[in-house]
């Protein structure tokens, strides 16, 4: 069965392996093993390296990444869901990326952090640094490498009311992004 | 020569083509060569698309890297940077990381969100969040990261007053780790 590795910070959740279970069984409907980091070998409660190691392993099992970009704790994504990205699309495997959020980097940037002004190299925040200002959902090298992978970003905003990280609507357009890449690349990725 | 990836936010510093040639004059007088992106073909004005392939391409020549993890907008370091940690870590490059801050994860969460309550799985929030508390300086990806690819982290108070971003004695000390780790490999990594 193509198996996807279930990035994010939904890790972070309170029902973090409630809400992987749910995201494994909405893979399964789709002829889709979902690899979701809370249920490898390494628990919760396992020391860093060995969490680190159980990651990494399962990554490599994927044929594919599905990641979960929503921003954490910041404008951007979370930083060990970034870490993945770059670690899965080295891996050369198919990378398909969610958000719930409707901003682009620059807006939400001015968002949390002030206006900005005009500098000679762009948009400038209040600590005096340049802001990415292509228009993209997050900074370039996340958003190039989805789009480089073979996949893509699917950006949209979640259900009213709900915690942004757990929403579902965005991850299963991505799903079914992923689902139409493997009927295309004959189901299994071969 | 033995050739450094120069990762980091510097990108986003008004000075950054002046801080990238300092720090690339830095590793010449240890006998490496620094790759710094915006000295790369693809310049500050090009299109996203031509920047991250640009930035793979300088990443595939070094032989190592050098990280900037300076926390950047948030309590983590740089979305991109930590994209190329995963990005070198899986292309199995040593990687020596720094960081101009002084704690550790779970306080500059505290420090920056506020007060946190104990759940069942650790710290939380205001947003209801779980928050690592392995005493890491930051998400467990990237210090695991580090520390499995043979190099490690730097983690010391830049200048006082000036840009935490820009200091660079930590940097200096993880470029003379590298230096070191080069020496031990001798000299050309082989």
């Amino acid at each position: 069965m193509f198996r996807v590795y279930l990035a994010g910070p939904d890790v972070f959740l309170s029902n973090a392996v409630e809400l992987g279970r749910l995201k494994r069984a909405r893979c399964l409907e789709h002829g889709i093993e979902g690899l979701f980091p809370l249920e490898s070998d390494a628990g919760v409660a396992a020391e860093p390296g060995a969490i680190f190691r159980a990651n990494c392993a399962l990554m490599e099992r994927a044929d594919a990444g599905l990641l979960n970009l929503t921003p954490f704790r910041g404008p951007s994504a979370d930083a060990g869901t970034c870490l993945e990205l770059g670690y899965l699309y080295r891996a050369g495997k198919p990378l398909f990326g969610y958000a719930n959020a409707d901003l682009c980097y620059r807006e939400r940037v001015e968002t949390q952090a002030g206006p900005l002004r005009e500098g000679r190299f762009g948009p400038i925040d209040s600590a005096g640094h340049v802001v990415e200002d292509f228009g993209l959902f997050d900074n370039l090298m996340l958003v190039q490498a989805l789009e480089a992978s073979g996949g893509g970003l699917c950006q949209r905003i979640g259900t009213q009311g709900a915690d942004p990280l757990a929403a579902l609507e965005a991850f299963d357009a991505s799903l079914a992004a992923l689902a139409a890449y493997c009927s295309h690349m004959g189901r299994d990725g071969s």
